[in-house]
């Protein structure tokens, strides 16, 4: 990798303190105080404060991905996405995702792992999201829907399903970055 | 695509109005009321309102992308990213992708384009971010940052950023799926 900038680098910004100035059920929003060592400047910027959220991989034994279609707030819209939701407080990713997706979907799966983190926006939400693969998932139990929760429940091919990642039927960036991550293994998998 | 769930599918919640709970410089808290029209309740939900973004996929004459490495304050870490920012208001996206391109970089290229829109969490957020693609990217001119910006630029090779995309290298979710949009691109052009 060249590195046309210049060779010292950015500073690493030195957390001082936050607060919150306002607080929902799903986030808070925090007024954090950086101090710049070099620059010797305090700054406030503000960072959104939440769980980490866990999105679901489950394969069905013909090769389908178990898919969820619902009304969403934020955009006023109805979005083609995979299960996933909110991590509960210590709880693992790998048990939240199976939960996740027993809860929307009823589909329950005979193993499940970790297969990627990532940082929904590291530059204003402090969280991860964690992708979780379960294999030979079958619908098995009644969904258990949250409050307010209303999810039309679909399967497609693991091929349709990259496709529509690529070709904008799928627009959750979240969904899309975990299809990325999982067509890898995916990938090795149609291979053996 | 086969369909277990209820063949009459989830309702559209009515959106009744909205107020601003927070306001910050780079977004806005709303409480947005909606309507279910079949369970007929009203119910209130946060909803983060935020200009449209733009990330940029800059390829120099010999096949590198460029990328950035900051400070975030979101996740108190260093990120490497592609370049991009906020677009402003009446601002075209391939516009503002170029305009980021230049102020965070000092690149320019000779062409660009639209290569795909996504949104960055339709749960909580109203906005989309645009891909936008510039070709022939050179460094041309000073970089201009924002104030508090400090941006380490670089260089790497295509296929070495698609391998850090997929191996936890890169780990903000936009820039994953900015990667994934831009691939098929890729792949068309360097069969040519």
């Amino acid at each position: 990798m060249s590195t046309p900038s210049s060779a010292s680098g950015p500073a690493r910004w030195q957390r001082l303190g936050a607060h919150t100035v306002a607080s929902t059920r799903i986030f808070d929003v925090r007024s954090v105080r950086f101090h710049h060592p070099v620059r010797k400047v305090d700054r406030d910027f503000f960072v959104i404060a939440a769980p980490d959220w866990c999105n679901v991989l489950a394969v069905t034994p013909d090769g389908h991905l178990v898919l969820v279609r619902q009304f969403r707030y934020g955009t006023d819209e109805f979005s083609l996405e995979i299960p996933g939701g909110m991590i509960d407080a210590g709880e693992d990713p790998v048990v939240a995702g199976v939960r996740e997706l027993r809860e929307e979907t009823g589909f329950v799966g005979t193993s499940a792992r970790l297969l990627a983190s990532v940082h929904p926006n590291p530059a204003m939400l402090n969280n991860r999201c964690h992708f979780v693969l379960v294999e030979n998932a079958t619908r098995t139990v009644d969904q258990e829907w949250d409050h307010d929760e209303e999810i039309e429940v679909s399967t497609a091919p693991v091929e349709d399903v990259m496709v529509w990642a690529r070709s904008g039927k799928i627009t959750h960036a979240l969904v899309i970055a975990g299809l990325m991550h999982f067509e890898k293994t995916w990938r090795a998998r149609s291979l053996r």
